[in-house]
């Protein structure tokens, strides 16, 4: 029925979710799923559109004829990476679903450790009845955003609606109604005034390894909360694991929650599951709603032929 | 100095931090310390404010002179419940600082079981890593409130901001700004639309034992989170914690997080405490701040002299 060339789906996401979300996406055009065998060795010249989590290496060398790359979630490393990367628009998937998902899991986790959540988890195990002394109100803890984005500045808000007093941090200046931010040159400042860091960056050249031994012992530990908190759910190449580690062992980090790791799956042999201060969620902190995705793939798709141009275009020099 | 007649304190929370907000307290008048054992046998029929947390049973007797009795806490039922309980104006503490951090409490408890907070702890501990399938978003939920005061209304406010659909019930109807409210009339309804219900009530004649069977099996089971859940951080007199237990453990309830108990502390040996699917927390949601206490106890007083009626009277036909 469509003259229409076809989209080719590489998304290494659980395959019943991408196999639901396929049955009523692009209805007006042929998809070609590469998490179905018969695909394994198809001409892929064909296909205009690509949306990709994590792709084969190969695809890109395979589907020359290609108009844009839709990456699967909010970051694009994993396409970015990739050898023999055509010069092609790739578009980064922002969704108002994910910026939800996102902001409960910091709000989340904020709260956890603000409210004591692992000391009282351990007392209750042990049958004590002890309130905490000193509890300090949200108020009196300064969360420092790192990355504001889409996700970062939705997080920023909700944090601030919850009381807590917030600062947020980007290398390239942003402005934000009712909150301090700084920029690259700012870091050392914005450091030493943050208690619980929430670490919400792309992986980029810039930001690899940033969240190491130099920066976590800037942080502000003379604070309400006793030390200082680290929480990353952008991507784990921004953490120096061992450092995260030695650091959460020696004090400069009192406690951390953690989605995103180096590897991932985590090593089951990592120290950091069995940390008693450590939080461990598997990249499960804002996962693609797959259907959303394909609405928003959908949704560029006919802006493109409707002339108008691409929105969320990634800018490849920024890396992000 | 002053001829101003005294304030009695009888507040049963922890000693130093009564002692410490003692110091800046009240420099115009006279206090009498019940937790001095120096003042245990002092006339107090001179005094002619009383500040109380479950007070001396004995005290009201003593205390002939009394002009108004402050709770030292959002609940009155350790007043009311008093014997020979004079017929005086009795004022809630209502302060920024309690209804902020119980709102802390409620968002982050309701966040723990949307996130799956009991499942992924147990993983970690099992170094399973495991991303926990059709996990739904806060909109999705649907957080029913019951307790409309100045507590529930700022929890619902928050829990709005966050994502969540809520609604909210108490006895008399009462009008919230963008949510669905119902009175007593409308609680099958209410309960047939709630995932996580939230308990803020006072604890009154009409709500004392409130939470049992019959209520946990009207909520809405089969929900997005698969199971309904329970959350009490008003009073424990309102549950019956035997049917509460018995619910959690055939189904009718999910999981639970339970901040008060018919009897406190909670006994070593009550099964909550080990209860996979409980979090328990030791009355600890929402500490009333002392200093707080006794500014908004000064100010009230401050109005009566000027001639200002008190705010934050208590009801006594109502209970709160």
């Amino acid at each position: 029925m469509s003259e229409k060339r076809p989209v080719v789906v590489d998304l290494r996401f659980a395959r019943e979710s991408v196999v639901n979300a396929l049955r009523s996406a692009f209805p007006d055009r042929p998809v070609v799923d590469m998490g179905d065998p018969a695909n394994a060795d198809r001409d892929l010249s064909d296909a205009e559109f690509a949306v990709v989590w994590k792709p084969d290496p190969a695809l890109f060398r395979r589907a020359t004829g290609l108009k844009a790359i839709f990456s699967g979630g909010a970051g694009v490393d994993h396409i970015l990476s990739a050898y023999e990367l055509p010069d092609l628009p790739i578009i980064r998937f922002v969704d108002r679903s994910l910026t939800d998902r996102m902001s409960e899991w910091v709000v989340w986790q904020c709260l956890h450790h603000l409210r004591n959540g692992i000391a009282y988890a351990g007392q209750q195990q042990a049958r004590v009845w002890h309130e905490i002394a000193d509890q300090p109100e949200a108020r009196e803890v300064t969360v420092g955003v790192m990355g504001l984005g889409v996700l970062g500045a939705d997080a920023v808000h909700k944090l601030k609606v919850m009381g807590f007093d917030v600062i947020g941090w980007s290398r390239r200046a942003k402005a934000i109604d009712g909150v301090v931010t700084f920029d690259a040159k700012g870091l050392d400042t914005f450091l030493g005034r943050t208690d619980i860091l929430v670490g919400l960056l792309p992986l980029t050249d810039d930001t690899r390894g940033i969240y190491d031994r130099a920066l976590f012992s800037r942080l502000r530990r003379a604070g309400p909360l006793g030390g200082s908190i680290f929480l990353n759910a952008g991507r784990g190449g921004s953490q120096k694991e061992a450092e995260l580690i030695e650091c959460l062992k020696d004090g400069t980090l009192k406690s951390a929650s953690v989605d995103v790791f180096e590897k991932e799956p985590l090593d089951p042999d990592s120290p950091l599951w069995s940390m008693p201060n450590v939080i461990v969620t598997p990249h499960a902190a804002a996962a693609s709603d797959v259907r959303a995705l394909f609405r928003h793939v959908e949704a560029q798709i006919a802006r493109l032929e409707a002339g108008k141009p691409l929105e969320f275009v990634v800018d490849r020099t920024a890396g992000y």
